[in-house]
């Protein structure tokens, strides 16, 4: 394996010996943003000679973001493809860096927008995920699967070779990219495990490699950890808690956790059977994980030691271990039903409940801490992060930066997958490597970093990126005004009132009815509509003085209405007037 | 002071000695519920004889709750004084333990419906606090300030003497309450801070003299840092850091914290002075609370260290330091506005903005993180907890409660102003002081701990407790129906659609009217609006081949619109046919 990894090597610093210097550029665009975790999406496009016409293109991951707390009804939010519109023949590839759903969850939606036969490449795992979501939507994929053995990709002027990182998911890559420029190093969410679990360390020495060849223009670096001193704790390093807690428990115990987190889930298991007990499995996304891993060879787990939902009544309860969806509290998901008597198994008093899973994640945290609130007046032993350690982030901190980046010496740093504040965390860590401010590039949300080949590199370019938001089938079709119409709708209900008028003569044909929800109960507040009612009709008669204009009309009751309403009330619902003629 | 105190506490154990044990008891019971953080209000309630008609009743704070993320458009949450409708006459006085909202903010609302007579025994902060909001709705209140001073208050059957503790606002305090058949030790949030920054610690020797009486029958006592091993750290111990980042700030420097922190805003004040900075106040809230504290002497700031938010130009930047309400990123607060542009002083590039607050606090996370990317991205320096201890939690650890219970020795213990899980973290703690679990009372959220004189506790009373909000000026008359809706309005919007029929012929007049907002965006779904008037149109013509039933009708257009648009978009907006006959 080193000899291969050696000789695959070697294509890329050849290629950039034998450059000629020009014109060229790397453009690297974000297409979920710089500044934003999730939603990872990057295009480099090497422009041969300042001719844009001729750029060519590769896409690194293709995830989905999760939408703020104010986008109601919201889904999943996806990369904004709007750049690569017209550019879409100059494709060459998507190259997927691990397998959690904001590298890789954008693939079944976007994958037709760009065109079904650009090829995926995707390690093992991440592979067998996408096509596992893509077999739910019949969609057919050009995948291809890549290792450390694999020999680096050509795809015209860029040389792709994937490096085995480590991260919370298995299967995770860093990609040297070589241009005829010089080496862009994608380095995206990492940290460096030392004692991994599974014994799959990162490629130290391939890191160095890339390094060695002293081409390394920039590194784009996973940023999330970048505030915190130190070296990020080991996967290990929680081992013996959460052990521990299995293993001394009395009756059932039930572990959650993020569903792709396949070692946490081993570790799981492995402990369990340590004492006897049966595997269940609840909830539908750690079962397809963990039967993907299983049968990918990720994950042990023999169907003797597994017993269904539906049979968990033949064994003891402290024979029993379940690995159960859901720790981040969604109401559909497998754990809450649990809580609420919803679900066929019901937590109980006596039964252990751990979340091995992150606490905070934006916009669930209360959803968690309301669960362990409900299972303790349950009864029910609840083992969550603020109690014990049972939980490591996944992404490096200070002192892995620091390796990685002298192993590389890339000559400018652009930190991704981080909000803004952790991007100025970044680069306050790099300038204790000697990096000026100026050689960590930070470009606007919707800037592109482009590198020229006489070593300047700019922010100028802007790209268009709007929210583009899932909802039900709806694939961008919600936008900012249908979202603050909800927003509305939301605080103070809406308030509508039809007025039927005759056309001939403009009069009010029948008293107004009035429709309205989420503002007042409006069984109990008779007066109030009676009162509105009486004032809109008092307010029609004086504006038809003039002769009728039903839009004037309608913006005058309107604007009267929400005067009044909120007089009234203090509360500003939506007001909708609709004057019809009849 | 120390004569005084003693004088005042031996009334106390006298009663205690005169009392004949009969069938008497006390009754606890919460009004916003037990297992819950904020809107404090406790009755404690002498039952003489088993005689529920002669009860006479204490109150314990009145404060405000802070409504769940799902609770739409909802301001606020008070307690629900419907238990004590018809008790009205027998409450003897409500007693105030301290100032911060959750404790005081629903006199306002409820001193109207109890009435306005009862006695409110307030300490000096706490009574201007609510003195200022009763003066914004002109309400009167028999207002009455107590300190460690006042003699032991006499109510009935009941004698409230009031202990200085330390928390996170100045003039805090428990209440040794005594009664005929014992004392209940009511210790509403503290911590035991011994090096206060305003000198003035708790007064552990009365608090100790309590407890030498023999006679304390139960604890009910915060447990919010119940789960914390050790001592909780003092305020001085992050006075360094926080000078150190207000004393070497090159341009201007932003402090926010809760409005309410007179000890924050003092020291803010004193390091800001050392260096020769002015003071601006920015916000309604800070303004209001440092007036309050400076006039009664718990803070000190001279006219002339103080500079108009319209003056600011006339000094250099190095020499201003703002106190800024908003730490929460409410959108109406001063901090949100001054980042968003819409504030007479904007931040921008080179400002320190100084987080001195808590990060975590539910509903509101994704908001101050928010704020803190923005101000990274605007170029300002921002310090906020993850970076540095900024601020200490006002809720002491498990040693401090360990502390009290010693003092005391209650032969109960009843854990309040924690979540569940913090009361759950209470017990587990006090059995490693030897309680049993039956010692440890954890009332369901709507029941009594009844304390008997035989010595035996029950909690098998329960009151009703409705969720009492308001929005905008109405007192609970938003409730679950109201918010139902409100919560379907925000997920997908509303469809309405009105039909005119003609009463005789029940023919359809014109084609329906359609109404919807947050739905889809109308403009760019003409398509599907004029298919789905055209399924109504249809279903319509069949519905009405039967006898004309308008309600049934409704129903069945209802019906087919839901699972027509489901079937379609996916989502599932609030539909509302109107039917009206002309």
């Amino acid at each position: 394996m080193l000899k291969n990894q050696n000789t695959n090597f070697i294509n890329a610093p050849n290629q950039v010996r034998e450059y000629k210097s020009g014109n060229d550029s790397v453009r690297i665009s974000s297409l979920g943003g710089f500044g934003d975790v999730t939603q990872n999406m990057f295009v480099y496009e090497f422009i041969p000679n300042g001719d844009l016409a001729k750029s060519q293109i590769i896409i690194v991951d293709c995830g989905v973001g999760f939408p703020e707390e104010d986008a109601f009804g919201v889904d999943l939010q996806i990369p904004d493809t709007h750049y690569l519109q017209d550019k879409k023949d100059r494709i060459l590839g998507i190259f997927i860096t691990h397998g959690h759903e904001d590298h890789i969850g954008a693939v079944r939606f976007i994958l037709p927008i760009l065109g079904q036969n650009i090829p995926v490449y995707a390690p093992k795992l991440a592979a067998a995920f996408i096509e596992a979501r893509l077999g739910e939507v019949q969609i057919r994929a050009n995948l291809q699967v890549y290792d450390e053995t694999t020999l680096p990709i050509t795809k015209g002027p860029f040389i792709i070779d994937p490096i085995r990182v480590t991260h919370s998911i298995p299967d995770t890559f860093h990609f040297a990219i070589t241009t005829p420029m010089g080496i862009f190093y994608h380095g995206s969410d990492f940290k460096f495990d030392l004692f991994p679990l599974d014994g799959k360390g990162a490629d130290y020495q391939k890191i160095a490699r890339v390094g060695q060849t002293g081409k390394v223009i920039a590194l784009m670096s996973d940023s999330l950890g970048a505030d915190k001193e130190g070296w990020s704790p080991s996967e290990s390093s929680i081992a013996q808690n959460f052990k521990q807690e299995i293993v001394s428990a009395k009756g059932r115990v039930f572990v959650t956790s993020i569903s792709s987190n396949i070692v946490r889930w081993t570790q799981a298991i492995e402990y369990g059977k340590s004492v006897g007990r049966k595997i269940v499995i609840v909830g539908f996304s750690v079962d397809r994980a963990i039967k993907i891993a299983k049968d990918l060879g990720y994950l042990t787990l023999n169907d003797t030691d597994i017993v269904p939902v539906e049979r968990v009544k033949n064994f003891n309860e402290n024979k029993l271990l379940f690995l159960v969806a859901g720790f981040a509290g969604q109401p559909d998901s497998a754990l809450s039903k649990m809580i609420m008597g919803k679900h066929k198994i019901k937590v109980k008093a006596g039964d252990k409940v751990i979340f091995s899973s992150p606490d905070y994640i934006p916009g669930t945290t209360s959803n968690i801490y309301n669960m362990i609130d409900l299972l303790s007046k349950m009864g029910a032993e609840v083992v969550y992060g603020e109690k014990e350690e049972l939980h490591v982030s996944g992404h490096g901190y200070q002192k892995e930066h620091a390796l990685l980046i002298n192993l590389l010496k890339p000559k400018f740093l652009l930190p991704i997958g981080g909000n803004y504040r952790h991007l100025k965390d970044y680069q306050q860590m790099s300038k204790k490597l000697g990096y000026t401010e100026e050689q960590v590039i930070l470009p606007d949300f919707d800037a592109s970093a482009t590198f020229h080949s006489n070593g300047a590199v700019d922010t100028n370019f802007h790209i268009s990126i709007r929210k583009v938001l899932i909802d039900g089938f709806g694939v961008g079709d919600v936008g900012t005004t249908v979202l603050r119409d909800r927003k509305t709708l939301a605080e103070d209900g809406m308030f509508s009132v039809v007025l039927l008028i005759e056309k001939e003569s403009g009069k009010l044909v029948k008293a107004p009815v009035v429709l309205s929800r989420g503002f007042v109960f409006m069984k109990e507040n008779t007066e109030l509509i009676d009162f509105l009612k009486l004032e809109i009709t008092n307010k029609f008669n004086q504006a038809t003085s003039s002769p009728a204009n039903m839009d004037f009309i309608r913006e005058e009751i309107q604007a009267f209405l929400e005067e009044i309403i909120y007089k009234k009330t203090g509360r500003q619902p939506m007001v909708l007037p609709l004057v019809i003629e009849v």
